[in-house]
């Protein structure tokens, strides 16, 4: 078997980190998981980062001085030319952190870092659902929306690493509160605690579903997704946070003429109950020219798309060596 | 005085054709201009065209062979990669013809042709208001409304050439009809016909004014922000104009991260008539990350638009040589 190049992939995310070894044609050879300790400050992540990659490249049967790079994916906002973090959604002290060069320096790795939106996109080009796109907009939704970006064949991301906040763009005038502070963004109405919030208001209304199974307090976005499609209320749920993606996403498409559209992040489990409504909306609030052979899709990466595409990132980095 | 690359420019518009000589640091060395007549077939424009270009080489005091290469700015859609033009928004005919490689054979020189937004976008970059920046939102304001873009420091174009259909972004649901077929297009309520229209109604319902020393049926969105510094009514239409204006802009800025906005077209004489409320609106309703260092302007190249973008398409086309 010919591998090619093989990389270290590390996922910094909100719930787990995960570091794993994989080869040029995304095959996973040795994966590490485990959760994240909310309590944890950057120092003791990367303590266990490199636990976990240990491991990995053990299980992998290789070598440390085998791997051609390392690829980050991190769960928060980062300045991609200087390597650093600018928050985590969620864990605390990562502001300001010099996490490229940290990583770099401790692993004798080229190492490149980008936000988790930013390399799923990557991830899905590279061995996934947008394998051999040269013009891509993949959108997560999962506690937050973000958008990824491969547009003429490159990444892109923006003067200030900071393209992609499709999640904060107006869907619903004076609409409920969003977590940046205003209202009516996207992210306010079509995210994963937007879903959950709105089920557990029809659930107190009294409608009749399935979902009052599940104990209220750990009703999530998933379970409805998982539900929608046998469940009327689930899928009505879904239909009305698909609708909402679709106009974000049609103005995306406007803007950007992609080929395809790749929907990633728990929420997109729900597949069909999510797609359906999600395509017709984009097709009823898209311009006829951007709409002409789109695709939208699932991502097919799953909850490895942190890991696969740091490791695309690493690729892509090994490329410039 | 070095002169470097010199280029020849054609612009193809709605109302007028032109030609230019222009040097690669933008200097126009020759300029012919005339109105189009509505009713021409292309093949009478092509011939229109080279007459002005052979007065503009000759007023340029330099010959044809000297020229390094031609740019094409056509006023509506076209396959970039092919050089066919789609449509043009005002004159007959233009369905699927290969325009660039007609130029290109006829003159004898390498040619390059996009739409007129795009064109503007790279003349901007090139020789204007954008100068020097990497990534570049352009929206034009005119009869219709349109973007062009720059990212990474390239023009994009999208997966069909149809980038930049930011006029067709959903800004008031149920809103008044587009030229597209939908309702509450950008396009609908701040393009200028939709500003004239506005005019017209509140003349109509008896508001006191300048613009009532206008003839009805001549009043344009030109009158009306050239109005807007010293008249109440014409203020608050341009003020209506530009905050819809600034919404689906705050989600094009989201969405990419640019560092500068530039506002061409005719509305965009209006000034900080138009630009205030614009700025305003995208404060209010884009992402703090994307806004950091977020310059929104006036273009610089007016009316000169789209020959010194054609141009800059053609000095872009000369150094692929």
């Amino acid at each position: 078997m010919k591998v090619g190049r093989v990389v270290l992939a590390m996922d910094i995310g909100g719930t787990k980190l995960g570091a794993a070894v994989v080869t040029e044609s995304g095959d996973v050879l040795g994966e590490m998981l485990r959760p994240t300790n909310p309590s944890w400050q950057p120092l003791e992540i990367i303590e266990v980062l490199f636990a976990l990659a240990e491991e990995a490249v053990c299980r992998a049967d290789t070598e440390w001085r085998a791997l051609a790079a390392l690829g980050v994916s991190f769960g928060g906002p980062v300045d991609f030319p200087a390597g650093i973090t600018v928050r985590c959604h969620h864990l605390p002290g990562w502001e300001g952190v010099a996490l490229r060069d940290v990583l770099a320096e401790r692993s004798g790795l080229p190492a490149i870092m980008d936000n988790d939106a930013n390399a799923a996109c990557l991830g899905e080009v590279a061995f996934g659902a947008a394998r051999g796109c040269r013009d891509v907009l993949y959108v997560t939704v999962s506690t937050g929306i973000g958008a990824g970006l491969v547009l003429d064949g490159r990444p892109y991301r923006g003067a200030g690493s900071m393209a992609g906040e499709l999640g904060h763009t107006l869907v619903v005038p004076d609409g409920p509160s969003c977590s940046c502070g205003r209202r009516g963004c996207l992210e306010a109405v079509a995210s994963g605690p937007a879903i959950a919030r709105a089920g557990g208001e029809a659930l107190e209304a009294g409608e009749d579903s399935v979902l009052r199974c599940i104990p209220r307090a750990e009703l999530t976005a998933e379970h409805i997704a998982e539900a929608a499609g046998s469940d009327p209320l689930a899928a009505r749920i879904m239909e009305t946070a698909g609708e909402y993606l679709g106009l974000a996403i049609a103005g995306a498409v406007n803007l950007l003429n992609p080929q395809i559209v790749v929907i990633g992040g728990g929420v997109s489990l729900a597949g069909d109950a999510l797609l359906r409504p999600l395509r017709e909306a984009v097709r009823r609030y898209g311009a006829a020219e951007a709409l002409c052979d789109l695709a939208i899709v699932v991502g097919q990466l799953g909850r490895r798309g942190g890991l696969l595409g740091a490791a695309a990132l690493a690729l892509e980095r090994s490329s410039c060596e």
